[in-house]
């Protein structure tokens, strides 16, 4: 399993996430899911991936082939974000079709989710969500983050603290709270967690971090986080109750 | 869709369930998924039902009419809560497989998942989660909750929140606010919210309130949490970074 956010907000945008890969429950693997790609200080892409990850990493490696043979569509010559997300799921569709069509007897599902974000000069910086169907949604002001992968468990802090207007730093901080509420309820997501900063009109690599288990910080940010929660959770008005006058029905 | 949660701890029971039932998006109805059965000041259950609301309901009718018919097994002669739920999975899977015999062609699934919850006089509380398949799991004092339904958004609260040692009242605030989490990411868990508590050697109907969506109590609750969710967010340790020194690769 995987779980990835991404964030575009008024600073720029973060990107987080997880770098553990399994067949099974038995067969774990750490693999980055995070991919940069720069573009001669006139770009710069990051591409976030969940799901089949030979297809993640066909897409890859075929976006880098694109580059190196100079081919007509390739991350060097996209004018718009909107169009670098529409050529990633057409690259994403066609590797998915391939090893479909190699396992057309079988139910196989080659499936990959992609997040998309970085900026072309001229252009603000984006953020899109790359289906398995090839299809595509951005963010909005009112809902700057994207997930993919195990989106559930890491949601509920996200709608209630990420904000378009938040600082870049903080923004990062609600993203990492958002991965570590998802790695203590899924044990198949898991560290290193990779952290990256794009702070907009850069157009080069931010700040960038990798967080193993054991990472000073990220102790220090799951204990606070858990004392705070709990202290949050103690604050709350009481449930005040006298005993039942309403009935539930009986049998 | 529906959530419900439920505890087992050191005073007693706590059981939360929401009230939506949807048949696709645009077919909402409001059922409670909350029951309850006394027995004679000797024994009191409760059952929390998801998944298909026809087989739910047939369960129900049919414990109810096991009691009535005086049946040989039926809740009032269950002589341990493991002995009741094996009854309610039975019943469960009975239902179901009368159905799916009806779809045979068909895909078509039944399944109901079913919270039981209860006493009987010479034992201790008990809670169990019945699975569709008519198995069952029960609680431990590491993982005092069972949930059924939309489980995920509300985990990591019940996670970080609840413990075996919680007073009664506070277990319920909990299961609360994992229940505001769930209804605020996902449409189709909604309001009534119905809460009972049990506390232990009762035998009898606890405190039982049903919550609308505007009562004061719930709303004063969801904006506290809200406000105390964001001080702890606030609160946490500053993510310190400087200029990438780290290099992801790049093409």
């Amino acid at each position: 399993m995987t779980y990835a956010v991404a964030v575009n907000i008024r600073e720029g945008l973060v990107f987080v996430s997880d770098s553990r890969t399994n067949a099974g429950a038995d067969q774990l693997s750490t693999y980055s899911k995070m991919h940069a790609f720069c573009g001669g200080g006139q770009r710069f892409f990051v591409l976030l991936s969940a799901g089949n990850l030979a297809t993640s990493q066909a897409v890859v490696t075929r976006l880098r082939h694109d580059i190196q043979n100079a081919r007509a569509d390739n991350l060097h010559t996209m004018q718009t974000m909107a169009d670098t997300a529409d050529y990633v799921g057409h690259v994403s569709t066609e590797e998915q079709r391939k090893i479909r069509k190699r396992n057309r007897d079988t139910d196989f599902s080659p499936d990959a989710s992609f997040i998309l974000g970085g900026q072309i000069a001229g252009g603000s910086p984006r953020l899109f969500l790359i289906y398995p169907e090839g299809n595509y949604v951005y963010t909005s002001k009112q809902t700057p983050y994207l997930q993919i992968g195990e989106v559930k468990y890491g949601k509920p802090i996200l709608d209630r603290v990420m904000t378009y207007d938040l600082p870049l730093e903080e923004a990062a901080r609600c993203a990492l709270v958002s991965m570590d509420s998802t790695m203590r309820s899924n044990a198949t997501v898991g560290p290193p967690i990779e952290v990256l900063l794009y702070p907009a009109n850069r157009f080069s690599q931010g700040p960038y971090m990798s967080f193993s288990d054991d990472d000073p910080y990220l102790r220090t940010l799951r204990a606070a986080w858990e004392a705070n929660l709990l202290e949050a959770f103690k604050k709350l008005p009481e449930l005040k109750y006298s005993d039942a006058k309403l009935r539930l029905v009986d049998g």
